[in-house]
């Protein structure tokens, strides 16, 4: 695997910028993958994650089972992946095995990383009090992963019905900003 | 005022991609502005923001106070300004006066709008339930007002320490995914 350990204190720069992500499970039948961009950081030592996960969902119904998941990040080369893990179900679809994707064994949680995935942040429930009326999880990065060769990773930014804006230009400004 | 009124279903599509926003209250002393980046989308219609601003922050005193503010979207032109707002706090600083930015009346809320940033989002607590615990307030948009002539905005989503990463390129795949 490409992508090496990434302190926990650093994790908020991977989602701060609001990429898509693909969300991997394991469910009793198979692991599972699910298309997520509705996400926020909560804190930033530990990492809390908070997110929306429709209980129409198989992840939702996994995650409540095992209390955790992966937050994979994508970039631009998988967009198809992306899409199609969106548009299907993994009660009938074995997903990793449609879209070509790899899992690779993680190293706190059953749930597999995604191994074409630049950045895998494996996660534990921290605080499911907002489950039951917004669909709501509060997560906890135990241990997180990046390819530490992809500095400007080109993801992807949901602007809705199938369209994506892809990162751009890097700029810097003087700041004390964290 | 160049934004019009945006439909409050399509609200999610400035969110999820996850730009930094600025975040405008009206407190007794002042108006004042926060840059902010930990928020997610939380519900389609009517629409719910989930985001974190910090109990250290002017701004968190005077939402709890007044209940109420505008979620405004900056672009690449503001970088100075979203910077700036961050850098410095409206306890002792008037940030309109300070940056050259202008205050505009909203419709329903009492706190301005931006009238630099090319959208705004005029919200109300829904929830403060994981307030005290987190910082987290949930808003509902009860009004929204884009500049529909900016197709693609070229808005700023950050990457910790000043580095903020630029919107660019859009492509679309079919999808069935909202």
């Amino acid at each position: 695997m490409k992508k090496k350990s990434l302190p926990l204190g650093s994790v908020y720069r991977l989602l701060e910028p609001g990429p898509v992500v693909l969300v991997s499970t394991l469910g009793v039948r198979r692991a599972n993958i699910m298309t997520m961009s509705w996400h926020t950081m909560m804190e930033f030592v530990p990492p809390l994650i908070g997110c929306v996960i429709s209980n129409r969902n198989y992840s939702f119904d996994i995650i409540n089972e095992t209390r955790e998941c992966v937050i994979n990040i994508p970039t631009v080369e998988l967009a198809k992946q992306v899409v199609g893990c969106g548009n299907c179900s993994g009660r009938r679809t074995d997903k990793f095995r449609k879209f070509g994707l790899t899992p690779v064994a993680a190293s706190v949680v059953a749930a597999p990383l995604i191994e074409e995935c630049y950045a895998s942040l494996e996660c534990r429930i921290a605080d499911d009090a907002m489950v039951e009326k917004y669909n709501f999880f509060v997560f906890e990065v135990v241990k997180a992963w990046v390819d530490a060769a992809k500095k400007t990773p080109q993801t992807m930014h949901h602007r809705g019905m199938g369209r994506f804006m892809v990162a751009g230009d890097m700029i810097s400004l003087p700041s004390k900003m964290k």
